[in-house]
């Protein structure tokens, strides 16, 4: 089987990869080929040399990329190619066309090509948002308070139809805010959600720019990268009429994450976090839900972490490795 | 001050045309322009004579016809133009268009023009859907079964995200099903909802695609036109983070609408309908809530029909006027 991931150069995009082709096999069967589309060529020369993948740039919003990259023998589709929420705040037509139009353009695509592909969509905590209930549930009413949460409830909304008509076998998996990313900060409101830890076992500082009673539902990658998978593999009659699921994040404050860290690492490593408010990324991040309710996630086989303790030492294991 | 009237050649168009024309002022001001763009001119003579009407056609998917009807002195828009509900199932690309791409542009147009105009678009039942709770608020998760309810929940969230930014000062109003419509049946999957009784009190036979039992929510076109003006002038204050109002409809069955014309017009009426169920009909209208909890438009001063006998009455009246 050929799987295209979009958005397979950035960070969850090629470790999936990696995490597919260690694999060999998805929904049974045996990976051919792993087309990563996105702006930019990987950087992980593993993935470059592997002879199943093939390494594409091009405009996602541009059909005729698309069309290129999608054909009969394309069975499965992760589409993770996203403006990020700081970034689609700030340039909302960026965030239109990359965040709605191309996956948009994705599920035509998909449709023309007459082969019910199976299609992953990733969306986000951002589609909720305003007065909210005590805990969230998969089926909680969507209220974004961010253009990325509208545009990522809207493209929700379009693969549903899309599945609902049979134009493509479609699920969407809402991710909680992935921590700890390595690497650098990024545009996204939550990009402090990785900082506040990374960056203190770096030996370097780091800006939070939230009150620590702030709470954020965290997903480590390595788990993401698995529910990505076991939600592509389930099966869609098990989704029922409702085809998007919450993946079951850890609900954590930040000073929870900080006393993980000092847990961790130490007292000298907390010294590293400088508290700044920053009203920007406060007023969107405190739009966001901080209490779930994953059964459902867990009743489909899709499991998240143990403990924001663990989380830490994941990413201290596997920056090692 | 000039408005602006989407599907103002259309039944609800015309008809709030008139209504705005009598009141003769929105919001305070004197009504100077009234613009009804449509595919087709209005029919009703007495709105053409009338100075302040301008009749305009074009497809209002086009920007440019959007662009020439929107500016600096457009201080109100009624969004009305519409795909109906069975026709945008049968014609998905067709629907898709208007319902999305329309509104899109004209949210477009709107945000070019920099005045940030008041805008309320109308959205429909259709955007609840699949298992849904014993009462609908107007914050329950939306869940559409139907193209048309997609594109309606689409247009909603780009409209919620255009008022939050500052680009339109937009409100939705969900109407519920209008009966009785005048005239003649339509694609909507709920035109049997007027039919039923329209046409036994012409002496004409009808058809009932669904069981009595089945639940609808229900609107007179004169209570429609009150709630879409009221909601136009609604503070946008009120309105909280959620600009999305259910209007208050009557939950009635299709049973008690039958009791409803016996009471009006006797059993010769109710013998006219024929009782013939229509699969793909039931299957979208069952999709769709049956009780609300309209409290929050009552709280905004928002207000429906007293009784269906009442609605029917209504008919006859205007029918005869």
């Amino acid at each position: 089987m050929k799987i295209l991931i979009t958005g397979g150069a950035g960070f969850l995009g090629q470790r999936l990869a990696r995490r597919l082709l260690d694999r060999g096999e998805l929904n049974g069967k045996p990976i051919s080929e792993l087309v990563l589309l996105d702006v930019a060529r990987p950087a992980d020369a593993r993935l470059l040399a592997d002879s199943r993948v093939r390494a594409e740039t091009g405009d996602i919003s541009d059909r005729a990329v698309l069309e290129r990259h999608v054909d009969a023998s394309t069975e499965a589709i992760f589409h993770l190619a996203a403006i990020v929420s700081g970034q689609a705040e700030a340039d909302f037509d960026l965030g239109m066309k990359i965040n709605l139009d191309a996956s948009r353009a994705l599920l035509e695509v998909c449709r023309a090509s007459g082969h019910v592909p199976r299609v992953v969509f990733t969306s986000s905590v951002a589609v909720y948002g305003g007065t909210l209930p005590a805990i969230v549930r998969d089926d909680t009413a969507l209220n974004p308070q961010s253009s990325y949460g509208t545009q990522k409830a809207i493209a929700e909304l379009l693969l549903c139809d899309y599945a609902r008509r049979g134009f493509v076998d479609g699920r969407v998996l809402r991710l909680p805010t992935i921590s700890v990313r390595p690497g650098k900060p990024n545009a996204a409101a939550s990009s402090f959600a990785s900082g506040i830890i990374r960056e203190p076992l770096n030996g370097e500082r780091s800006i939070c720019p939230v009150d620590g009673g702030t709470r954020l539902w965290l997903l480590s990658p390595r788990s993401a990268i698995e529910a990505l998978i076991a939600g592509c593999e389930l099966d869609r009659a098990a989704l029922g009429d409702r085809p998007v699921v919450n993946l079951p994040g850890l609900s954590v404050s930040v000073d929870e994450m900080v006393a993980a860290l000092r847990e961790v690492a130490g007292d000298e490593a907390v010294a590293r976090i400088d508290w700044q408010r920053d009203e920007r990324i406060e007023k969107i991040v405190g739009s966001w839900p901080g209490a779930w309710d994953t059964s459902r996630a867990e009743a489909l086989g899709l499991s998240g972490d143990g403990s924001f303790v663990e989380v830490v030492r994941g990413y201290i294991g596997e920056r090692s490795a």
